[in-house]
């Protein structure tokens, strides 16, 4: 067993929090970004510094890899994403990459021997906060990749499809070229170089500390839909129209989501969540009843047979008048719970185990690069605590202990899969 | 009693919605732009031609004015506005001033005797649509004359002082230079030379229509107050973060606004009105628990009393703790009832009846210019029939028939002021 360094990481969260420093504590850097570029060329001079070979592919994500003792061996890949939200914190993503690093300067240092060649990787645009979808750059290598009748079925393809991400040459295509990060199509991630992918990532929920673990070993992300729900009523004067003749859209709504939390709460399932953190209400003026208002939903479980009996519920609400007010429902998309492979999975709970980090077996709410690269390589996640569950937020925070312990786990996890995985 | 001309007013509807024409069904007339510069310019041609005199003061008020036998007497006003919210409808507003037109045109025509010069009047920027607040003109001439003491306790003042209203020199002041019509300030409505004031207006609403009225004789303006609900909770990711620990905004503002129907509705007070026409929800985002988001409300109702209970009951809900959120309440502004002046509301009552028009006694819910001018002026409204009670939309309708009536019942009151008012 080997341990990665608590000092060396502790530097690392630091120096990276710079790029795109907000002055408040957290950092806003955008993917290709002036700041994401400055974050890409530190993580270039340090693993050029370690021995590292940097490759770059079409849609800049960024390798850099140790030769193993067998040229002829496939590559094992660890990464994360190195942007971030409006006002994000330091750990979502970069932690990914800065775990990577620190496995590979552990092996380094340490000598490790390893017979296949150790890859940390960048992946880009996953936040998709200037150009959206998220977990872009590995839809993009996913999707090439996929077979024909999984991309007819894989409905982020209608999403992507819609925001027109594939041919996006005025946005995030005017970006790429001018990053200088456009490398060669050949370096993508692929079956043919690479034989498996880990991520770590911060959990952004707060059962690891609310069970007192430092590290989640994830074994698969949730399936999930996102209904829409719309509301038609007719807008009139708020000063004029007596109540029991309106249709207001805005209570339609109202009672609609009230109803929605104690439908889906009355089945009593624990570990289902569900979100409506998205409203649109038209004309939205304070003297006019609304005419047409509609929410998101977002709902995420494990199992098909629960996701399916809160879609009915959802769906049932098109059946209703609300205040007066017709309603009705559309599925955005939706997709199954995607199960990480089961030896990686028991790779990284092993490692845990043996170094004797406190850990625990975890589902993944959110989605993740590796969710895409789960598509293409026998791929595994492995959570690191995050304080008070927040993400996306300045207050985000992962302690250093708990960011090396999950290094350490992903190193020794790792190091299995070089010894033991046939490849 | 006199009678207005069905065919004359039917051409004026027409003609004036040209001015701002969508091309399907409605106009689009915002104050000082060249639609209202258009239909401004019609008013005036057709009132110099039947013999008004036309002055203009220094916020581009318009007043026609038909001289009297006694050139010593003030003049009797009436009067509304031309402009109009986006995509409204061809009587909102406009219709006071064509049914002004009409009274001036059928005394002219029938050559009817009156003492008192009689005015038709064009208020400026009623809407606010392009430059806040509603009623503009009208609140910036009584604000100038308003005592002091009413000033301080009239709330409109803080909300036009909030909106930079008086000092708005790169907007309204800028579109006011341009407009050509920058006129004299002592052209202004007054006491002085004004005796009083009828406003003719579409009634917004569905009263007239469920009682087979043509016109509702207006005895008061409604109270008003207007909050805002504010919920604080805490984003977190949709995905990752337990329902139970969750403090979700929208959720508690859903509730809190489910709560307010069934507390107020409970107060089982048949002419209340209130309406929840505004949301903002941050960050808005589907995958995110949403931390802030407010609403409006707006009540109205003519007893002081029953407006301090619902206040009572809004307030109530920053006692509570909604969905985990805090709440916080603050009141915008608020109003009391305006009656209009008795004699005036008797005379128009008198001509209803003595014309044989199908009328009743109506509060108005919306505000009007004839508000502000009742601080001035002895003042009355009269309501013309809407189909459906809609308006500020392209739906909005008046059959001309109605809206001929509107005009014979104006015109007999107005001859009633002038014959026994003493002024």
């Amino acid at each position: 067993m080997y341990t990665c360094s608590l000092e060396r990481m502790t530097e690392k969260i630091k120096s990276f929090s710079r790029f795109g420093d907000t002055g408040h504590g957290g950092i806003t850097r955008y993917a290709l970004s002036p700041e994401d570029i400055r974050a890409r060329n530190e993580f270039i001079r340090r693993m050029k510094a370690i021995g590292a070979i940097i490759e770059i592919d079409d849609v800049a994500n960024v390798y850099a890899t140790l030769p193993g003792t067998d040229p002829s061996a496939k590559r094992i890949v660890m990464g994360s994403h190195v942007d971030s939200v409006k006002n994000g914190g330091n750990y979502d993503g970069i932690l990914g990459v800065l775990a990577a690093m620190e496995v590979l300067e552990t092996v380094v240092e340490q000598n490790i021997d390893h017979v296949h060649p150790l890859t940390a990787m960048i992946w880009t645009n996953e936040e998709g906060s200037l150009y959206p979808p998220a977990m872009m750059a590995s839809g993009i290598v996913c999707y090439d990749f996929l077979p024909e009748d999984v991309r007819r079925n894989f409905r982020y393809d209608d999403m992507m499809a819609s925001n027109n991400v594939l041919n996006r040459e005025d946005t995030f295509g005017k970006a790429l070229d001018a990053s200088g990060f456009k490398g060669d199509r050949a370096n993508r991630l692929s079956p043919d170089a690479y034989s498996c992918m880990f991520e770590l990532h911060i959990e952004q929920g707060p059962i690891l500390e609310d069970a007192g673990n430092h590290v989640g070993v994830v074994d698969c992300v949730l399936g999930m839909f996102n209904c829409r729900l719309r509301f038609y009523g007719q807008t009139v004067h708020a000063g004029t129209f007596p109540m029991p003749k309106r249709q207001d859209a805005l209570f339609a709504a109202s009672q609609a989501l009230c109803s929605l939390h104690e439908k889906i709460d009355a089945l009593g399932y624990e570990d289902l969540v569900y979100t409506t953190g998205e409203i649109a209400c038209h004309p939205n003026v304070h003297t006019c009843v609304p005419d047409e208002v509609d929410f998101s939903i977002d709902v995420r479980h494990e199992r098909a047979d629960v996701l399916e009996k809160v879609l009915g519920i959802v769906a049932d609400c098109a059946d209703k008048t609300w205040a007066g007010c017709t309603c009705r429902v559309e599925t955005m998309w939706n997709r199954n719970t995607v199960y990480w492979d089961k030896t990686l999975v028991r790779y990284l709970k092993e490692a845990a185990e043996e170094t004797g980090v406190k850990h625990q077996i975890l589902h993944s709410g959110a989605g993740h690069d590796a969710q895409f690269v789960s598509y293409m390589l026998p791929t595994a996640m492995v959570f690191v605590q995050s304080k008070d569950g927040l993400s996306h937020c300045e207050r985000e925070y992962s302690s250093p202990q708990h960011c090396t312990s999950g290094a350490t786990v992903l190193l020794n996890a790792v190091l299995k899969a070089d010894a033991k995985r046939n490849m």
